[in-house]
Formats: structure tokens, sequence, C-alpha cells
């Protein structure tokens, strides 16, 4: 969706909004935690978030990368920076084919900053000299398909120490196509607001968003604001006198100033704030939350997955429980599908899952901090002593888990813990939920005046004599269905049939019911490759004559991967009981 | 489906069955009796139905209508009998080929009896002279498509003396290609199980039904079982001398002895029986009851509305609540429909509802006894009053409701019954169901282990002025949404976008949510064409000079048809509480 029709929207709906920016970090962890970060600041429900060009071609591959992910698999709407430094017009072309297959719609066309070490910006032969040119560019070639951004400068450009002649270049570039404009980012309002006023004088009528950055450390600021000659009024400089040696209290009081500057702009009528995050999220977080700004929850959450807003996916409404952990590889290997869902309910069945190896199925972070994560499990009840420290939140990742367990888990994490301790190695889970209000906070999720239903669920690792065990009681509840099979494929099941199980829902006013999560033995089977090929992957951070790796082969040669589902939603999940009896019971028979 | 696949399904499952035998009434009224009789029946979970054949093609077309009716608007798996009396080749060929149209996969083949006032049976110029010829002729002409029964005669065929040369006849019959037996009708057990006995012996293996007939009167026993010399057991006659006059005492008795016949049966192994229902429910309901025979429930209820089994509709399973109580005339409005469901869902629209002038919109019942139920009401106090008495019971029908109020809307009635008092002409409801077993005896349907839910529902008639009050309230209510319309098509609506709002939907084990019914504006236009015409239908009793006539027409021309949901099923439904208040105050303001 363009930025310009979000923005609209907002507006029409006469509420406050804000965007985020970020940067392509340096290294691989960075990039790792970038993806969290933006994840978690999802909930914080911006309008779109940006991210900036790597100029001179350095990192503008990891730009698109970061977009592309943003975009389809945390479902952020997009922008992606596009700048003139050091880009010839192939290299454009390139960037913006790849952006718009991705399904980007939105680029904000700036010139940029000399590349480092050059103290005066050049254009490249066949690039542009200006933003105004590029805008033209895309503009032409590209028609209506992006929306197009632009920066405004509410002190002036840097490099043009004449106002007047700089507001007539900034008109130029609206003239040649913009939809909307970030500003540079300034600390004095009354600076912003008279610009505006000038801006708006010229009869420009497309949005303006103020581009405000909290301060996050004082020689920081100092150097930054001196280096961009920013205007700091001198009561922040004062302010700052006494406590600028406390990098907290410097943090702290710029998210007071944060605040005061969006709530003097909100009273004179600015509606949308563009926050220059530094991949950071507290300073922004606690701004909106001073700001009382709390985006529509529905916005937020429509689904309890983030919609991918990827191409193709627009109708996207059902996913496999399985990927919940692993999002990302889910909208890979589903990736050549072309409607969705896509053969998920009725009669036809679900298309062919990508090949895992045609991405490879990998660990997400880098072998050196697995080992210091995992260590050298040798024995099973290793292993299980980490699949507990996970539960418990000691563990921020399993091969199988991104990232830590989820909040609406925490009610569980006793009994999970309890299973595992057992030997039982839970890769998955949620607890049933009846009826709760779409506005609940852990829960919910959708539009308002909606009720919201799960299923609870299990998913876990259990050796073949367990299974028989737990496959005889499975028998004596009749709510219980399960899928098992191991890592050949060898499948066990209760279910009749291969038709969907629903395992979330929300009935909302006016609509039909929406059934958004499910289980299902044929995307299982997909999923099994993978998770059966994470125990290999984890292995193989170890000596192939290691104890860890001959331990870890073996679980995955021989275990079963099982998921239950309670049906009896309006009751607690019998499974708990069951596997903490089987244990007791297995325990005993070896005692004996 | 055909007869002998339900009945090994049945076998298999190792459950007791019955079926119900069916003529073509003789009058309008009596047509309009037997239709509204099946659909009760249904509940007592037949596995089919049998219609008889009208003999020399006096009523071959109306077994024809009930057959296709039975099938595809009540959802009762149909048998149709044909005989081969006054039947020349090609009316047997029409027959055949009407029957498949319909979706009716199987035929009681049979001779027949003599036509009326002939003795003896006589053979047509290209007609059968004998039941195996029929079964031949059916089963080379058409395969397999149609399960074929044929008749057994446990007390040997009336005009044949010889027993054996019977038994041979009747194995020919089998060996044409026979899939099951209904047997002719007897009061002697033991006759019937030697008959069986030696049938088996013949190696016949075929399912047979025993023909059971709860004696209905005295006369009629003795009448009857004279003509077709049926075995009386001398017990049967002593138990009857002394009641014989007392017709409930003698019903009562048939009772009796049907259970006890059919408990000898069941001990010697038989599973399916056969009742000659002679048109009537009593006696075929108390046997079965008096048997402990209760249907499975979801095989009785798949959903809260009789699915069809007509041709093409084996796949819907949603339908809009508006046809509710008129049920015959949604199936023949989407006759043409070439699938289910058919863009009720996501995107696509509905396709075309078939003209109401087509088949044309008709009041159930004969003009003099709508006139009898509904008399000449001059004033809309009248009007209500009619809807009053239909609400609590004392008016089997109105035009827009067929048979009297359903089960579920009697905790409603109460409500009904001020809201009609005050002028508010409601013609479908439900109340809100938050989470029923799926086993309720009132608002179960679908798979044992189930969970049920309903939106609460009200749809009525309502003057413009009164609307606007209403519209008014809702606004405070964001649980409520609405569709009003009036006869032009004038729409008012607080809804967004048509998407189908699901009323109707249930949670089962190891499935998606099924939700089969909704409301709709689509469909709704497509209904108030119907609900406006039959204000007019109504008018047209009356001479269009008579108050009443124009009574109806001003109604017709000026009101609005509305339907509201409550969106919140988990608490009462406002709109009684708005609707009294309205009137209320609509009272008030006239008495100043």
């Amino acid at each position: 969706m363009k930025v310009s029709d979000k923005i609209r929207k907002a507006e029409s709906e006469r509420r406050c909004f804000w965007s985020f920016e970020y940067f392509p970090p340096k290294t691989d962890v960075g990039v790792v935690n970038l993806f969290d970060r933006m994840e978690r600041m999802y909930m914080l429900g911006p309008e779109f978030i940006d991210v900036t060009w790597g100029a001179g071609g350095t990192t503008s591959d990891l730009t698109l990368e970061i977009c592309t992910t943003a975009q389809s698999v945390y479902g952020l709407e997009t922008c992606m920076h596009l700048t003139c430094t050091n880009m010839p017009r192939e290299k454009i072309d390139i960037a913006l084919e790849q952006a718009k297959k991705a399904g980007i719609q939105n680029i904000l066309a700036l010139r940029g900053d000399p590349p480092r070490g050059q103290e005066n910006w050049t254009k490249v032969d066949t690039g542009f000299a200006y933003a105004v040119d590029l805008v033209r560019y895309i503009r032409e070639k590209y028609g209506d398909y992006f929306c197009i951004g632009v920066a405004g400068y509410p002190e002036g450009h840097i490099e043009n120490p004449d106002k007047e002649a700089d507001l007539l270049h900034f008109k130029a570039k609206v003239d040649a196509g913009a939809d909307y404009v970030v500003t540079q980012l300034f600390y004095d309002v009354d600076v912003y607001l008279d610009w505006v006023k000038r801006v708006r004088a010229m009869g420009i009528t497309i949005p303006i968003l103020p581009g405000i950055l909290p301060i996050q450390n004082y020689s920081g600021f100092k150097r930054m604001t001196a280096l961009s000659k920013t205007i700091v009024p001198q009561f922040i400089l004062d302010d700052l006198e006494p406590i600028k040696d406390d990098d907290q209290a410097v943090k702290d009081y710029g998210v007071r100033l944060a605040i005061q500057m969006c709530t003097q702009m909100k009273e004179a009528g600015q509606m949308g704030f563009h926050f220059y995050c530094l991949n950071l999220e507290r300073s922004t977080r606690l701004t909106l939350e001073g700001l009382g700004f709390v985006a529509p929850r529905e916005q937020v959450r429509p689904l309890p997955w983030n919609p991918s807003l990827g191409k193709n996916r627009e109708k996207e409404t059902v996913r496999p429980i399985f990927w919940r952990n692993r999002t990302k590889s889910y909208i890979m290997r589903t990736e050549a599908w072309d409607e969705f869902p896509n053969g998920r309910w009725g009669d036809s069945r679900s298309p062919a899952f990508g090949d895992i190896d045609g991405y490879g199925v990998r660990l997400k972070y880098p072998a050196q901090e697995c080992l210091q994560m995992w260590d050298h499990p040798e024995t099973l009840a290793q292993i299980a002593a980490l699949f507990v420290k996970y539960c418990s939140g000691e563990l921020p990742s399993l091969p199988w888990s991104d990232s830590p367990l989820q909040g609406e888990s925490d009610v569980l994490s006793k009994r999970l813990i309890t299973v595992n301790a057992n030997g039982f190695l839970t890769i998955n889970s949620q607890p049933s939920v009846d009826g709760a209000l779409s506005s609940d906070p852990v829960y919910g999720w959708g539009p308002k005046n909606g009720f919201v239903y799960q299923k609870a669920y299990l998913e876990f690792f259990i050796s073949p004599a367990q299974l028989d065990l737990l496959v005889d009681r499975i028998r004596q509840h009749p709510f219980l269905t399960y899928y098992a099979v191991n890592k050949d494929g060898d499948l066990r099941t209760n279910t009749k049939g291969d038709s969907p199980n629903a395992v979330t829902w929300g009935v909302f006013p006016g609509q039909e019911i929406v059934q958004p999560t499910v289980v299902e033995g044929s995307s299982f089977l997909a999923w099994k490759d993978e998770a059966f090929e994470l125990w290999n992957q984890w292995s193989l951070l170890h000596g192939s004559d290691s104890p860890t790796h001959k331990l870890l082969q073996g679980i995955r040669d021989s275990w079963f991967l099982i998921n239950v589902v309670d049906n009896n939603y309006k009751s607690r999940f019998a499974i708990y009981d069951i596997l903490d009896e089987i244990a007791a019971q297995t325990a005993t028979s070896v005692a004996h």
C-alpha cells in the first residue's frame, strides 16, 4: 500500500500516526537484532517504516533485503530510501525493479550525502545530480506505481545558504511528482512550524512529517548537530549541561524533549511524526507512550500473526501453526504460491512447499553464538535442560524458536518446564482461549467488539517408546487429535481425512468467522522436514566424532515429532497431565 | 446416495435403522400436510423414505414431485416406487429420466396392483409383465446409477399359491440386479423369520427390510388383511376384540404390537425396519420411541438446516437466513446455481437468484383456508393481532412462515408477542447461543463433541417513521448491525461492504469452523422481493376495493423490511428493549 494512502486514511480518521526509520546494520548479528526489533516495534503500530540506502552500494543489497523482509515477513509497510550517490542509471534501475518485485511501493528519493571520505558531492556518469531528477525519473518510468517521498529542510539545506532558493528547489521536487515529505531532524519547533507555513503558502499540499530524533547521549548529540549545523535552542543546551555525564539522564531528557516537541506540533495541527530510531527501540517507545499515542488495536494486530504485505499475499488469511516461530522460512517456502489461501480449505490440497534445500534451513545465530548459548550437551538430560532454560526465559533462542517464548505462553511456562524436564522436547504451544475480547492485551487480535478463540496446542519431540504410551492414553480422550511423524515420514494420527483443524479463530460484528491458524497433515509433513533438519544443523556445530554430534543425530534419526490439539477449548488441556503421568510411569519402570 | 450404501454403513456401525413409506395424497391440502409431516419426521432420522407410484399415471407426476421435494428441499434420501401397471416403455423411460435429473438414486421396482376396477393384472403394450423385467431393464439401461429395491413376500405372492415357485421368482428378481428387499406387511414374525432363512439358504445376501404397518383402526385392519389374505395370528384378533370400538385403544395396541414384533426380529438379528406410515406420524414415532431407537444426532442434524440431497448441492454448506421458513422457494430460486457455496464468501458476489415470477410466489394454503385462518383484517391492529396469534401458537401459518414457530424460538415467544402487539410485524428470529453442546436437543447440530453458536436475529416489517426512530437508537449499540429495505429497494444499513455475517456456526474436533447460516446484503435484496410480494398475494385473496386489500397493499407499498443481528452473542439481545421503548415513545407522542 502507498504511504500517501495510509496517511490520507489516518487523517480522515482524525488520528495521530507515526513512522520509524532504520538503517542497515554493519554485522550479521546486528541484522538479526534489527529484525527482532522491527518485529517487536510492529506492536507500536507505525503507519510505515523506512530503511536508509547503503550509500555507494556497500550496503545497498542489504537495504533491499531488509525492506523485503520487513514488508513480506513482518508485514510492515516499507519505504525504501534511494540516493543518487554513486548510483549510475543502471543501478537505479535494478534497485527500483527489485523493490517492485518485492512488493515495495514506496521510495524516499534523496540526493544523499557525499560518500565517506569525500567532502563534496559529485554526480556519477549516467547518474543524477539532484533528488528532483530522481523523482522525475521514477515518475516517468513507473507512472503511479511508486509513492515517492522527498526530504524537507526546515532550516534550509546545509549546502544552500539561500533560504528562498532552497524553498524553490523544494517546490521543484514536489512538482516533479513527490507524494509526501519527511523533514530533516530539528530541535526548534518554531523553525519547523514557520517553514511549514511558508511551504503551504507556496501551494504545496502534500503531507509533511517532521523528523524526530530523541537525544541519545550528549557527545553524540553535540557532534551530530555541529556537523549538520542543526539549530539547537539554548534551553536545551542549558538543560543538558548539568546531566551531560549521566547517559541515562540524557536519554530520559531526550524522551521528555521529544514529547514536548511533538505536543507543540500537535497543538499546531500536526498529526504525523517520523522517528529516527537509530535502530533502537526504547526512546521511541517511551516517546509514543508519553504522548499517549496508541495505535488502533485492530490495525496493529489484524490477525494473530502479522500479515505479510508481500506481492500476491494480500489475501493470505490462514497459515499452519507449525512455522509460527520461523515465519521467514514459511514465507520463503511458500513464495511460489500464486494464491492465498491456496488449497487450505475444502477439497483441494496444499500446493507444494518450496524445497527446504532451496534456501537452506539455517540456525538464526552465527555458530559461535549458538555454541555459547547451547554449549556441548552430551546427554539427553542436558538437552532437556536447554529446553527448560528456554521455557524459563534463561535462553533467548533454540533452533526451532528464533525468539524468546511468546507472551501468551506465560500461563503455560510452568507446565512446559516440567514437560521438558521430563524429556518431552517442546517447540511450539498455545493455551486455549474461550472467547476473549478482541481487545484483550495478550490474546486479542482483529476488529473491535469481537471475540477470539484458541484450541490448546502442543508440539514436541518424543522417543518412539514414549510415543506408544502416549498414543495409548490419547485414545481415552475423545477431544484430543494428534499427528506424529519421524524423519522418514512414518505418520501416525487419530484424525480422519486431512481436513484442516482451525486452532485460532475470531468472531466479529457483521462478518464471517475468521480462522487464521490451522493444523493439518499435509503442511505438517512439509514442516517436519525442516524441524528434523534443524537437529542436523545443530549437530553440525560439533565435530562429527563428538558425543554432542552423535546425540543430536540420534534424536534426529529415531525420535518422532508430534502435535496435539485439544478440541475442547472450554476446559484445561489434558495433555500436560498425560505427559506427567507417562514420565512418572517411565521413571518407575526404569527404577525397578 | 444409494440406499444400499446407507444400509451397509448402518450395519457396519452396528446400529439399527429404519425407513418410512408415504403415498401421494389426493388433495392439495393433503400434499401440503404431507410435506409438513415429512419435514417433521426428518427428526426421527429415517435412513431413507420412499413414495409409492401413482399407478396408471393418475398420480405419477405427483410421486415424482414429492420425491424431488423430499430429496432436494427436505434432504431426505428418497426411493421412488415404479410399477409396471399401465406403464408403456416410453413412460418408464420418462419416469427414470426425471428421477435421475432430480438426483434420485433409488428405485423400488414393482409389478404393481391391477388398476382400480380391474380384477386381473394385464400387461400394456411395450410394457413389462413382471418386476424382474423392470429390474433387468433399469440395470441394463442405467448400469450402476440406480440402487434397485424389490418387494419380498414372506407369505408368498397373493397370486401365486406355489411357495417354492414364488421363491424362485424372487431369486430371479434379485439375480436380475436388485440391491435390497422391502417385504410386504405381515403380522406373524415367525413366518417372516422363516422366509428370511429360506431366502438366505438360496444364497441371497442383499439386505432385507421387513415392512411394518402399525394397526391404525379395527375395521381398516380387518378389511385390509382380508383383501391381501395376510396371516393374522389369533392372539392379535383376541387382543383386539375387547377394544375394537375404541379407536385410540386400537392405535395404542398397534404401537405396542409393532414394538413387540420389531423386538422379536431384532433379537433374531434384524437391524433394519421399514414402516408403512400411511402418511401418518404418531404410530411410527411412538414405535421408534418404544424401541429406544434414536438416530445418531449428527446424522439427523448435520447442519442447522436440512441439507438438500439434490443434484449439485452436495457441497452446499451455507445459506442466507432469510428463507429459513420458505426453504422450498430458496431451493427453487437457486436451482440454476452450478456450485455451492457459490460466491457466498470472500470477494465474489452471489450469483443471480432465480426470478420470483418464474415459479410464482404463492401462499402455501388454498385461498379458502387462508381466509379462514387470517379473516378480513381492516386495521393495523388486526394485522398485528394475527402476528401475535402466530407467535403464541394459535395460528399455524402466516404468508412468510409456512409452519408454526420453531422450537428454538420458544424462549423468545413472550418478547415476540409484545413486539408484534406493538405493530412491528416479525417474520424470522433466532435467539443467541453461546457455545451449546452440539448434542443439545434444541440448538445442537453437527458432529459430536462440538460446540454451536448463534447470533441473535430478528426480521420484521416496520413503518418508515418508526424505522427512523429505530435507526437512531441502533446507532448507540455498536454490536447491532442491520439492513432495511422497502419494496422499491431503498436500502439502509450500518454495515460496511457486503461481506456475509455468519449468524450460526459450529466448532468441532479436528476441523474448520462450520458457518452454515449467514446474513448478507445481496441475498437480502433478493429475499425482499419475495417478502413484499407475499403482502400482495395475501391482498389478492380480497376484492381490490375491500379495506383489507387496501390495508395490505398500503403496508406493501410504504413499509420497510428490516433485519437486525446482535453481534454480541454473549449477552441478551438489545433489540427487544429498543422496540419496546420506541413503542412506548410513539404511544406517548400520539397521546399528547
